[in-house]
């Protein structure tokens, strides 16, 4: 057996996540399926990080074993021969048969994009958050630098989560704004269910001048989801890519 | 009765083309249906230029006819809350009673998206032409050279048109490479069916190295399709503006 670890890019607007689940279509059964349909060998995908339904991913990581004798790095092209459009390989290799995508991780990176103006929402509808709102940037960007650094993020958890460490330590945290676009880049060593969302969804309220920059102290400190702003929508969130050892 | 013009916006991926038939949505069918649904009247509409399954538009030009007491300026708001969002009005307003959008015209402007790069297609697969090949793009300059100017376009024509005056005054053709993308704009009084996407894939045809650039005057001056390159695929296609006098 062989342990096969591929980057894989996907356009998650059709798919409801990455995870497999009854009665709606996912990334990791359509790509299981097609290993399957190349092999004949059911395979259990491990991913780095479960996408939720409408969220993108330029580089998450997947691993499954195998017994096939398809040369690692050939499965790039095997894969990408039967797989829809919307998911695509980037690359595949071997890996310790010990490895695994999400206990490994060290760095994760996210990024959430904006879209702010009418011109061209048909084509960003389903890979930005569309919204033609004006944030006062600055006020972003002070958010965001107290946003970096070790914290307890259980304010920035969506409830119902199973976890009980909630403390990650944000590496970098920046708002960039160009043209259109406004787009959030945090960096992890992990991040909490819906944590980007929420955080994005906090940080617009800063933008509107609802919240001042410095309130994400008490938000923080507070570790109550309730104190937090809104969820921001899916289709803004990408998986931008994901850092071992 | 007034007439009303709106500049219009779509995303053409899941449509079978601007103009109404049976057995096949499109936008046209879509937008008339919307406006029945809105004041109960039966419009038909008129277009700048029927787009074909796949096509894009960031400016088509569209009139109808109503006798309905909604201002002008109003329809972009009463259209945009009922439409699906992969078609958006961009302004309304009220048109003389005998304006007519195609025949009116006395430039358009369409635009061809090419994407050169494996990472990244699956959010360009629907929006551009993908395609990893490597071009000379100087080339593909001196041939937009030789297409600018009044000609008989006949050989950029697809076969099974009933037009008779094969002859447009291409006002600019020009090649820009910006990243991984490859964009041909293109402005002419008038284009015939499938022009656009002709004069792609005989520019692609030179970029390659199969023709010299040179040869685009003998395709023109041969006046027979089966001399010009393919037809370039329909979601790289974009209708960007129309102007009038």
């Amino acid at each position: 057996m062989k342990r096969i670890k591929a980057i894989i890019q996907y356009d998650g607007s059709l798919y409801h996540g990455f995870q497999i689940q009854h009665n709606a279509i996912t990334i990791q059964e359509i790509i299981q399926d097609c290993i399957y349909s190349l092999i004949g060998e059911k395979v259990s995908l491990l991913c780095s990080g479960r996408t939720d339904a409408g969220v993108h991913a330029l580089g998450q990581v997947i691993v499954f074993d195998t017994g096939s004798s398809i040369p690692p790095e050939k499965w790039k092209f095997a894969l990408n021969s039967t797989l829809p459009e919307d998911i695509r390989i980037l690359n595949s290799c071997e890996a310790a048969s010990d490895f695994h995508p999400r206990y490994h991780a060290i760095l994760k990176h996210y990024r959430y994009l904006l879209y702010q103006q009418a011109d061209g929402q048909v084509f960003y509808r389903k890979y930005a958050y569309c919204n033609e709102e004006t944030y006062h940037i600055d006020k972003m960007q002070q958010a965001c630098a107290i946003i970096e650094g070790r914290h307890n993020f259980k304010a920035f958890c969506a409830s119902g989560s199973s976890v009980t460490d909630y403390v990650r330590e944000v590496k970098a945290c920046t708002i960039t704004s160009q043209g259109p676009f406004l787009q959030l880049d945090i960096k992890a060593d992990g991040f909490l269910y819906n944590m980007v969302r929420i955080v994005m969804g906090t940080l617009l309220e800063v933008g509107r001048g609802k919240y001042a920059p410095r309130h994400l102290q008490e938000i923080l400190s507070g570790q109550d989801r309730s104190i937090a702003g809104p969820t921001a929508p899916p289709q803004g969130l990408y998986l931008v890519s994901v850092d071992y050892t």
